[in-house]
């Protein structure tokens, strides 16, 4: 056998799917899509026209529930949807319960949890993990190997360097207590966060600030405010030239 | 073929195998475990009872010795085992020489080499990686992306966050001096890692201390201690409410 | 179907494809190679003789360009290479337009993109990423978890220790002007940078200079130095019996 397609799934016309690929009950692909080699999409998922998923990658997997997980409940969570013009890299795993908009680009070996929407536009880096119960805007360039937490929020044209780590649990594991705390990291609209920097539980990167590579973000950053160091402290503005309103980007 | 099951291995009774998969000669695998699509288990794998084994993933993979490598001998390893229970992501490669206790979760395109035993219970996280010649105890959580070097040895109930860097050479790569050195990190029990922090060669985490996000651990810490900064040094004690033994957890 | 190998595919003596494995057209693997189950490789790859490529791989997959991308321009790239002896992981993602000296060993869930060369003998460990445009030398070690932004030059007998993230873009993805200005990294022979540390947009580690782990590189780091802190200050000369010199390696 060369490849499955359930007789129960439906593949649009001009939509090629490569060798030894899996195409499970009830998935529906729209046109003209190029599903490579030894790809894996589960029962449900819906994808739209255009779409590229390349080799190795599973879309539409359920969670697994530790006995001992924290964050992840075991609900029943409904099937994957990725929008039209999204490219999916090779060996990426994307979640039962995760919406894709469209023209998001979800790079190799990234992964992308249940109970997350991701905004048009937006790249998800190379090795990039977006954990459950996380919103992230349009226009975001989440860059290779950065660490989105569970429950956090990105709003739009929100960038995240290489390496940058995010935490949720100020309890780091311990206490009842901590269940009522848990909260991901937000960045406001246009917020950007440098290189390798950490971000505290909690903490809210205002409009349009700027976290230095390398810092350890443990409050606040005000809008338009550049912070750096260990822990991070307003150091400037952010340059004019370098705010969202002077970048002549219209929101397509 | 829509899979291949060597005709020396055996499946226990609900024991399902999903599409182009691959189970290598004289793997056993126990009853009602649920095995994906594209998965590879290798020659001679044990597998418990229960346990699920998502799309994609490598279980009991021979490790390679690049010509070149310093903590790799190349020695023959004995067959991976996964006792009752275990959840294996998708993508994930685990090694032979490598065993895992009962009810270990590794999550996706995590990888867990050889000469490691994991206690039971323990989750290793998204793409983690346990290197060989590491022993990690019970109750164990490896947060997303943390890196265990090779060498290293991690006590029950540890707690290691995102993004965390271990390592094991104070002579980086330099030197016939430093193969007599090597020494990965000590982490005792109960012990607890922040986000995004580096361990440097041989720092031993005493029993229950904690080390504070973004933090450089040069030398030890005292049990039951807090420390932070680079180098971390100790700030105070570990909130009461926080020590392993005002968590109420039995050892099942 | 066990396997699918294009007819216009050419295989050497003694090469053995694992099951469900795609060979594209064009191909040419060379004598005693082996090739394990689930891989991928695309039109055109040439590969030497004795090579492993491990389950899951893919070799030669061809770029992806986000809409909005920064740093790929869609251009045509040739096939991938992939000399004699070279050892490929798991899970490993090669694109087309790299080429891989001989005996060098790419570990499991690494990446190499597209406009990269790699020299002879070098290491790129388990889940590193080595983006576009970059040129590495030979001997090199990229260990674990390393982060290698595109347009970077490491020359030969570097060594990159685990989590290390590089970045190339001082301006965080603002103004027209940084297309200008989009610069990485440049390590000199026998550099070594430590642990978890940042390297900051066109910096340039000496010759046989040593960054301290945890370290934010902000700007060069003279030969033969060692520097640390945030940012990275000199701190003493590198021991002479760590230097490159007083190693007695021999290039083979």
């Amino acid at each position: 056998m060369e490849r499955y397609v359930d007789p129960k799934a439906s593949l649009g016309q001009g939509t090629t799917v490569g060798y030894f690929s899996v195409i499970g009950p009830d998935v529906r692909v729209g046109r003209d899509c190029t599903i490579g080699n030894n790809v894996v999409i589960h029962k449900g998922t819906v994808i739209g026209d255009r779409v590229r998923i390349d080799d190795g990658s599973v879309v539409g997997k359920l969670p697994m529930k530790a006995a001992t997980s924290a964050t992840t409940d075991g609900k029943a969570v409904p099937a994957a949807q990725i929008a039209d013009d999204c490219l999916i890299g090779a060996c990426v795993v994307v979640y039962a319960g995760c919406r894709l908009g469209h023209h998001v680009l979800v790079a190799d070996l990234a992964s992308v949890r249940e109970d997350v929407a991701i905004g048009d536009y937006t790249i998800v880096g190379r090795g990039v993990t977006v954990e459950n119960r996380c919103t992230i805007g349009r226009y975001c360039k989440l860059e290779s190997e950065c660490y989105i937490t569970a429950y956090s929020t990105l709003e739009d044209r929100v960038f995240v360097a290489p390496g940058v780590v995010t935490s949720n649990d100020n309890f780091v594991g311990r206490t009842a207590e901590r269940f009522k705390h848990f909260k991901g990291v937000t960045v406001r609209r246009g917020g950007r966060v440098g290189a390798g920097s950490v971000l505290l539980p909690g903490v809210v990167v205002g409009e349009d600030a700027l976290v230095a590579a390398g810092s350890v973000v443990t409050r606040d950053v005000p809008a338009r405010t550049v912070v750096m160091g260990r822990p991070a402290k307003p150091w400037r503005d952010v340059p004019v030239e370098q705010l969202l309103e002077n970048q002549g980007w219209t929101d397509a």
